[in-house]
């Protein structure tokens, strides 16, 4: 388990003055740092197709990348590397720990975690990022320089590789094991590995505009739904065919309008937007479906735990309906299991304590069937 | 010249009684009507590969449908099928003249003329359009069934044909030349040729919600705007990870709410979306640019036209700016030429007379070279 320490800073401190505002090191954030994966284990996983991963490297002067999975790593040498694999939450419960302690942010706010393996020298190239991240130090020392938001100028110094020109500092650090910098949208950064690395990034996310309305533009489509036409029985007589009155103009935009006030429209697409995974997940389904009376049992004596990287939410507007979104879908069940339905979205892990009072309940019972022959609950090992 | 004859109504009562309410036979709408166009030349039309056609017959009981060009006709017969062109008003400018009475509805409502040829029991069979149309008999007769809006199922006939299951008529005539139609959106219809029959559909068309909401998206998306992420520097500490709160959820929904409210990027949108060709135009380059003096002494001497089916509006909310919309594209003119641009897009056809007065405001001659030079108006023919 990590506990995270914002130094003199309680978290709401911490959001108050440094959360989408400016960046800070956060010295021994977490105190005697271990690394969740090892070097190796990492190497593994990169040579898996349903992990993302890239090797970033530079080539006589010039910035390579080369994208997962990987066969080998011994060409590479060991310096001058590294290797970057993204979503390590969807594979790995030690490093999806690491999440945890930045659970003060809500989870509709967080990406992924990113780890990165770095030889001495190695790099990703001075870029900007359009999230925030918390970039936590395990083995090994990297310097970071950061530079302030501002006017930069962005190329591709390879095709998948978008950097920015040189920028002056305003934080340079060394980060040692547990030291973390966090890093707001829009602040140039370059992190050179200067001992051999692991390093964890906690990345977060926030949709553009033209996302969200493509995204629902998209749901509306995929649904059939949207279809009214215009409709203007009321028209006047005109004199000028080329013009498309102030009225004509108000009724095309009340169009869009009414498909955006639509509550139950706009909160259906939210939801099921916000949890759709943008990284493939890691799921493994049960040799066979669980019965009603092997989950009712388990209710009681087992802890269960939600898939790495699994979106499960619920909206503070329509969770009284008894409605919650999971991995995309809109999920419904009776309104006396709102309370577990919340535990589920709000904890990776739920411990028997706190689900046997609701392991008579059939509606819930029914839920974690779903829930665990979908593969996105399972039943947690025992901690030893 | 088609003169047309609402026989008691007035244009505003016809509105106000039938349009996008009820279907109505108008007799003689047309006096002495003439075809624009003979059978043969739209044959011919429907040789050419920028035309769209469709033939449409039973086969054995059968619908089929085909989509030209087509190479000939003779395997036909002389009975039981129809040719229908696309567009009409695109490529023959004596058809073209079919939609100058209806213009007391605005232009951005019209869609095109679409022209069918049709032997004794041709038909295009029973369907439901989503447009309000003007039918309009020419030379021949034919049988038009129209019955009532309501719950009717279609089905397809053909993969390129949606029927809809018998009906009951709440109108059924015989329509002889100059006769005309009216039908609204949702009304199913049929018509049976009942001796060789040349008509003339004036379609109209509204937009689906969500077609503009798409169209919007990818207007975003084409033009790289509405980047802008969500942010959130005052976001408080949540007990909650699973929870949207309301707030969050409003402030989603407003990311969206802003690209509409911004009154710039909706206008620019809708004027280039109204404005799009949805039919292939016939554009005509000159052979040679324009000189301006060549233009400024054209517009003291001739009349000019606006290419078949181009779409030029303005909306009453930014013409005072010295903005226009033509084919899609945002045009952009000094505030003193605003008369003369309305005029081009107003009317199809501008004598010399009320272009005189611009014929030496280099402005005017700087756009109607560049209107003339891309074919989207062109020299009038004296009538002779
Ligand atoms: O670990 C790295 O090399 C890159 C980390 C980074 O730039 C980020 O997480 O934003
Ligand atoms: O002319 C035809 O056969 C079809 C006309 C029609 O149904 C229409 O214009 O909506
Ligand atoms: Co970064
Ligand atoms: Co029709």
């Amino acid at each position: 388990m990590y506990v995270l320490d914002l130094a003199q800073l309680t978290p709401q401190a911490f959001l108050d003055e440094y959360w989408q505002k400016k960046p800070v090191v956060i010295r021994q954030g977490f105190k005697d740092f271990q690394d969740p994966i090892s070097p190796d284990e990492m190497a593994g996983l990169a040579m898996e197709e349903e992990v993302q991963s890239r090797l970033v490297y530079k080539e006589e002067g010039k910035w390579q990348a080369k994208f997962g999975p990987f066969e080998s790593y011994e060409h590479l040498g060991n310096e001058n590397w590294s290797l970057v694999v993204q979503a390590l939450d969807n594979f790995s419960e030690e490093a999806a720990q690491l999440i945890e302690p930045f659970r003060f942010i809500p989870h509709w706010r967080l990406d992924d975690l990113m780890a990165s393996f770095a030889t001495p020298g190695g790099s990703v190239g001075p870029h900007i990022d359009n999230y925030d991240v918390f970039i936590c130090q395990g083995s090994g020392k990297r310097r970071w320089r950061v530079g302030d938001r501002g006017q930069h100028t962005e190329f591709a110094a390879h095709e998948a590789l978008l950097h920015v020109e040189p920028f002056e500092a305003i934080i340079d650090a060394e980060l040692e094991p547990g030291d973390i910098i966090y890093i707001p949208p829009g602040f140039p950064h370059e992190g050179i590995t200067l001992e051999t690395s692991m390093s964890f990034s906690v990345g977060f996310r926030a949709n553009a505009a033209v996302n969200l309305l493509s995204g629902f533009a998209d749901y509306l489509i995929d649904n059939e739904l949207g279809g009214q036409l215009l409709e203007d029985p009321d028209r006047k007589v005109v004199e000028h065919s080329g013009e498309v009155s102030k009225a004509d103009y108000q009724s095309i935009k009340a169009q869009i309008q009414g498909l955006l006030d639509d509550e139950r429209l706009f909160a259906s697409f939210a939801g099921k937007f916000l949890t759709s995974a943008k990284h493939e997940l890691d799921i493994m389904l049960p040799e066979e479906p669980f019965t009603l009376e092997e989950v009712s049992q388990l209710l009681t004596s087992h802890a269960f735990k939600r898939l790495g990287g699994l979106r499960a939410f619920y909206l503070a507007n329509t969770i009284e309906q008894g409605i919650c979104y999971i991995n995309g879908e809109q999920v419904e069940f009776s309104v006396e299991i709102i309370p577990a339905v919340k535990l589920l979205c709000d904890q990776v892990t739920v411990e028997p304590e706190e689900l046997t009072q609701w392991s008579s309940n059939l509606d819930f019972i029914n839920l974690m069937k779903d829930l665990l022959d979908q593969g996105y609950w399972y039943l947690a090992e025992s901690e030893a």
